[in-house]
């Protein structure tokens, strides 16, 4: 049995492929999936693909079509979402996924350092578990699947 | 007919009363919903009803449960969620109660400054209208409900 | 008991004030429900509102997201959804309103010209009856409200 | 991981031969998924296998219901649905697949030449990528699967 | 508050009337619904309304879709689906209204005569109560509204 | 792609033989799934493996209680739901598992002699095809999966 | 706006009562919902109306069957459920209740003496708030309602 | 076709092994899923990976967070929920278990000793099958699935 595990929000450190060496260190039988962590391609898909626009609103909202194809169909398939929020930006996006999740009735992780536990308070009263790093991640995921300690 | 039409998000200026105002000037039939926007009695709902906690994430958790009763019915009996982002604060809970409503098939309008239009792209591309006053989100309203502009 | 019932489609012809003066003079405890009917109203509402577009297919894609704010309450609370399909236009949009009628599991009727039948057919299918006629809509209401042919 | 599309509307070009072709050469783990796209057969499956009939009404109604056991079945597994609109017929039972996709929080592609917009603008709204080309769609099929530009 | 009771089956006995009046004798809020009982009203509405048809199975056809939507609409606001299978008549349609209130959640009565108890076992199953007299449902609303026995 | 069919109804003929073996003939890719067929087992497997009853009406209803996991989970999994009706006996349980698959959004095949027309008008009106030989089932069935006639 | 609450659970002591004061005294909007308190006619219900059994399994499964008419109703309605465990009994059918509202998407009050929070904690983790005392339940009910503390 | 079982309950008698021999024994193509069984790590589990709590609830709170993942993500995949009471124990977290697979449509095998039936009165109502032995429930899923008494 393979478990789907959605990995939201910030982009800019290495959480991720944390958690991917984690799981695979361990041996779990994890799926990991995840939003295009190109910041860039990221911003421009709608445009580079389907043609140029000169307002900045509309270049994004074209993009933000495109990357939420990616993002319902891989939330839809999770069996548990984790969501890092980190230290910059304002990770709305990253919010908006774990209200997804929430109301899609998914298990959901936060992963955020403890100076953002005021913040995320109703977010992470919706949460299963609050974890600040993403070897505690592993661990849950360990955890969940084989009982391991 | 009565619309049913959560304000969602930020607590620190008059925009709730705004759109009060101009939904009342105009006979609209809209009942309006809000969160608890007193902001200290937000925080301290969980403590001040259910026992005092030292530590301050499960000060956060109980209100946080509590507020949550308030946020899932009327966001439930809502046709439309208008969320607000402002200048200041993190805003999650106003980003996940927009992920909320989306999952949940409800009309999302969102009302923002113009800045804030790029860290906002995912979620307006799941919204309905886009507005940068609380006088547009009535004029939305108005037109939805009686076709005039 | 009221039952709610959305006239979708067609917006050139009095079709909508036949039956609802039916529904009057029968006096059906029906709520009709409707689109905003007035063409240029409909077209231009998301750019009076919410500001001007050079291109068009923004200005229509503000408005169309207007307009979907009060197609998606009044269908969701309809209990029947009539769908009229004209002689003129694409009416792309009247077919759109019956497949998501359909899928929502609400009673769908179709009223069209004979001449539309056979490119109507997967619509029909999915339909409960299909008029050529408003009084026979009205009729249909009577019979399923009363019991009276 | 495969992605199931579903190619919807327009039976009178190749154009889901060029999206198949795309979609191969890319080597995208994309199973491709379509109605009966033999005019005729499409016409006549319900009267050759059930019997047949005098008036073309209910010629056409058998037809589109075994057609739809297809359709209902492939929609309901489909990640994404593409809808093409092409120049001529009614193709009122592209708008309505995307009316049940929609409704059924599918991710939705629309393909048309840059004349239909008006007309499509509120199928649009409820799409996440308006492409005007096969090759298009088969981009963003390759970004959203392997964040691939 | 009021509890909508919808009394689905055989049209062929006055149970539907004794249920009525035992429901006013005891003063319960029940808002009793049911099918046209008119047998003939209820075969021929669709060809009454909607035109014509030489052959029996579409007479059938036009009938059955437009008494569908009644159905559809009472079955849909039913807090209680009764339902009575009586000595005649295949009685299909009472036990397919059953096998929908099952599927939707609806709490379920059967009442019918001892002999038919083998033949409705697994609705029986499905069901909340088995009653074999109109005063027993009777009996069972009051109960389940004022916890009179 | 495998396609889930469910062969409901009358077991006192060899019709699922016939589906099987035509659908085998062809080589369909699909998953026959039926109830339990034996007649004496699926009356008595509730008191044979629970321990047994004295009223015939607990007996059946332990019965009833087993077998609607084998149907609940099979008719859940199932793509299409074809319903036989044959001459004799009551049926309800047919007609039960079609009410239950239409509300659940399955394709409905109804398999039955023409004379079953009148009484089957309710269950046809929401059914996709109406077939009077288990080899019209498997021609339907064809087409649908391979787009042959 | 009505705020439909429905307690479960325990029906030795007049906490029920003490809930419905608060609700007065403080003149909350709320709708207060409960099962049939009276632990005999709960328990014969079903034999009383529906005819006797000889076997207490039987019994009891009648008159299960019967208030599961009135659980599943008010329950449905309910926007929140306040369960309390009490010091005797097993209480089963509380967590049972606790368990289907959870399930359903209801918000969820725990109440409870402390010693019973070990054993509880499983549908804690799935409440919204645990309260020791009816007063504090009637205190979040104000707070919620009104944003009073 | 594997179907998928979860045994949720008592965990201090060795009653999931009997039935996963017993199951192996008959070579079933049963998927068995159970909770982590292991008593302190599951009481543990939340403050071993998250940090640890002063108070027994957080400490409590914390564990049952993290074995809802697992919890909430088997009941999902499940088919058929078996829940066995025992002796000892409140066990309200197999009834919560059992009203979470009611609402979620689960096939539903209780598992208790004859003396518990009165208390578990309801939550039998809503199952399929009431067994008193692991043999019992190995023997219904035989029949479930091969028909095989």
């Amino acid at each position: 049995m393979i478990w789907h595990v959605y990995l939201s929000g910030e982009i800019h450190t290495d959480w991720r492929e944390q958690i991917d060496a984690g799981v695979h260190d361990r041996g779990l039988p994890v799926q990991i999936m995840a939003p295009v962590t190109d910041h860039a391609a990221s911003d421009d898909c709608g445009v580079e693909i389907l043609g140029g626009e000169d307002k900045k609103v509309w270049h994004d909202r074209k993009g933000a079509g495109v990357n939420a194809i990616r993002t319902r169909t891989l939330l839809g398939r999770a069996d548990i979402v984790a969501v890092r929020f980190g230290e910059k930006y304002k990770q709305w996006n990253a919010a908006f996924d774990a209200g997804q999740a929430a109301a899609l009735g998914k298990s959901l992780i936060i992963l955020r350092p403890p100076e953002h536990g005021h913040a995320l308070k109703e977010v992470e009263a919706a949460s299963d578990a609050v974890a600040e790093t993403p070897e505690q991640v592993v661990r849950v995921l360990d955890y969940v699947i084989n009982g391991r300690l």
